[in-house]
C-alpha cells in the first residue's frame, strides 16, 4: 500500500491545474448567526463536472503514460467520480468505462454520457458493483481508477484543502480552527488529512456522516474498518465503505466523526439553497447538519466546510418527495 | 420629474457600500458553448436580501434625514423590493410597512417578516396594490420608496453595472459588447442605462421580458407607456408596468426589448440551476431565455447578464408543478 505524500499532492496540483477551477470560498452571515461559528464554504459544487472528484480523477488520468492511457480508464462510482473520470478522460481523449448502480440519479447518468463515458449498470450494493466492475475491467483492459482508495485520487483530492488554506490566508485573515467534510469512502477526508497534517497540523479535522450510513463512525469507534453492504440514505455519495488507504488517513488524522439524521440532512440542504442561493447535493449538506446539531462544539470557531458537489436531479428534490 | 444622474449613482455607491455585497461575476463554459456568446453573469442572487433591489432600497433609506427617517418607510412590491426595503430599514433601525399581493411567494413574505417588515396584503393587480398602499401610507406617514419609479432607487440600481464594468475590466479583460437585464417596472434597466450611457455608451443595452407580460415591449414599439393591470407569468418580479421615470431611460437608452415564452423561462431557469449550480428566480432566467432564443444576435459577442435575484419558494418550483 503506497501512502501518498504532500509532494504527491503538490505534483497533482501542478498537473491538474489546467483542467479544474480554483473554486470560490463563500460565507453566509445568516448561517454564522445560526451556528455561532464563522463558516467558510469551499464550493466544489462550482467545480468542473460539478464536484471535487474531478481533482483526483484528473490527477489519475493525466498522470498515465501515453502507453498506459491508450486502453483508457475504468471505474465504479455512485455518480460524481464517474462523471469526473469521464470528464478527465474526455479532456485527454481516451475511453472511460464506468459501472454505476441503476438507482443513481438520472441527472448523473446523463452527465456521464454527456462527457462521453460508457455506463454499465449494477445493483445498488457494494457486492454487485464490484462483481460487475471485474467483468468490465477484464473486457476493456482500462486502468482502474478507484473512486477513493487510490493514492493518485487522494493526492488529487488533497489539492482542495491546499487551495482553501491559501484562500483563507489571502481573503479571510488566516487559517481556520477546524475543517469539516462529509465522509463516504473517505477520499476527500483523506486528501484533507494528507494536506493539512503537513501544512497546518493544528487544524482539527472532523468528518460528517449520515446516521443511516454510519459505517465510518462505527469503524472509528471500533478501531478497524466496518463495512455495510447497501446503506440507504438521501446522501447518495456517502454510501460506500472505507478501504485500507482511506482508513490509514481517517484513523491517524481525523479528530472526530459526527452523524445526523436524514431529516437534518434535508433541512440543512434546503437551508443552504434558500440562504446561500447555491445548488448543493444532499451529501454536502451533511457537514452543515452536524454543525447545527453540535453547535456548542463549533461556537466561536472559524470552521472550513467543504461543499463537495452540486449534481442533483432537480426533478427529485428530497423535500418534495 | 427629477432624472437621477451619474453623480447620484456614485453618491449612492458610497452611501450603500457598507450594506451591500459586491457580488461575483460568474461564467459557464457550457452556456458559452450553447449560445456561441461569451456570457458574464453578475450574480445579484448572492446580494444581501437575495436581490439587486437592496441597492436602491438602501440608497433611499440611508439618504433620509434623521427627521424624515423617524416615521419610517413604506412601499408596495411583488416581493424583492419589499424585503430589500425591510432589510435596509432594519439596518437603520426604522419601521418599514409593505403592501404585497396575497399571491406573492410565501418564501418572500417570510423573509420580509424575518427582516422586521410589516405586511399588508392586497389583491394581485396594480389597481388594488395602489389603493391599499394609499391607505397604509396615510396611516403611517412613512416615506414612500417606490419599487422603481424613484430617482433614489434608480441611482441605487445603477451601482450594479458600475461594479460590473469594473469587474469586467479587472477580471475579464475589458467591458462587454452588450448588457442584458430583465424588465418589469424598469428599475434595474434604468439604473443600467444611467450608468452605462455615461461610462460606456457603446455597450448595447437589451431588455428581456416574458411574452405574457410584454407591456414594456409593446410600449417600446408604440413609443408610449402601455400598462397591463394583472399579467400572469411565472416571472413574478416582472408583472409591473413602466412609469414615467423608467420610461425616460428605456425610451432613450435601450436598444431592443426581446420576449420569450413561459416554457422558455422555466427551461432557462432549470438549465442555470443544473449547470451553474446557483439558485435563481424565474425573473432572472428571462435574459438567458431570450439569448438562447435569439442566438444569432449574440453569437461572438461578450454579453453581460444581470442575475437579479434568488428568492424562490423551493416547495413550488415551476418545473415540478
Amino acid at each position: 500500500m503506497y501512502i501518498p505524500t504532500f509532494d504527491d499532492m503538490q505534483a497533482a496540483h501542478a498537473r491538474i491545474k489546467p483542467y479544474i477551477h480554483n473554486t470560490p470560498v463563500l460565507t453566509s452571515s445568516y448561517l454564522n448567526e445560526l451556528t455561532g461559528a464563522e463558516l467558510f464554504f469551499k464550493c466544489e459544487n462550482f467545480q468542473k463536472a460539478g464536484a471535487f472528484k474531478v481533482r483526483g480523477a484528473s490527477n489519475a488520468v493525466f498522470g498515465l503514460s501515453d502507453e498506459a492511457a491508450a486502453a483508457g480508464v475504468c471505474t465504479h462510482s455512485s455518480g460524481n467520480h464517474a462523471l469526473s473520470l469521464s470528464y478527465a478522460a474526455g479532456r485527454r481523449g481516451i475511453p472511460c468505462n464506468v459501472v454505476m448502480p441503476r438507482t443513481a440519479p438520472q441527472a448523473k447518468k446523463d452527465a456521464v454520457m454527456g462527457y462521453g463515458g460508457i455506463i454499465t449498470e449494477c445493483k445498488p450494493s457494494t457486492t454487485s458493483r464490484e462483481e460487475v466492475f471485474a467483468q468490465v475491467q477484464a473486457r476493456t483492459g482500462g486502468d482502474f481508477v478507484h473512486p477513493y482508495n487510490d493514492p493518485r485520487v487522494i493526492a488529487g483530492q488533497g489539492t482542495c484543502s491546499f487551495e482553501f488554506i491559501e484562500q483563507m490566508k489571502t481573503e479571510h485573515g488566516g487559517a481556520p480552527d477546524m475543517m469539516v467534510a462529509p465522509i463516504g469512502g473517505g477520499g476527500m477526508i483523506s486528501g484533507t488529512c494528507l494536506t493539512l497534517s503537513h501544512l497546518a497540523p493544528d487544524i482539527k479535522i472532523i468528518a460528517s456522516e449520515p446516521e443511516q450510513a454510519d459505517d465510518a463512525y462505527r469503524s472509528f469507534k471500533a478501531g478497524h474498518i466496518i463495512a455495510d453492504d447497501a446503506p440507504v440514505t438521501v446522501a447518495d455519495g456517502l454510501k460506500v465503505p472505507l478501504k485500507d488507504l482511506t482508513w490509514h488517513f481517517v484513523s491517524n488524522h481525523v479528530s472526530d466523526i459526527m452523524t445526523c439524521t436524514e431529516q437534518e440532512i434535508i433541512d440543512a440542504m434546503k437551508l443552504t439553497w434558500q440562504r446561500m442561493k447555491i445548488v448543493i447535493e444532499p451529501s454536502c449538506a451533511v457537514p452543515l447538519a452536524t454543525i447545527i446539531k453540535n453547535k456548542e462544539q463549533f461556537a466561536g470557531k472559524r470552521v472550513g466546510v467543504i461543499i463537495t458537489g452540486g449534481n442533483v436531479d432537480l426533478d427529485l428534490l428530497p423535500w418534495t418527495l
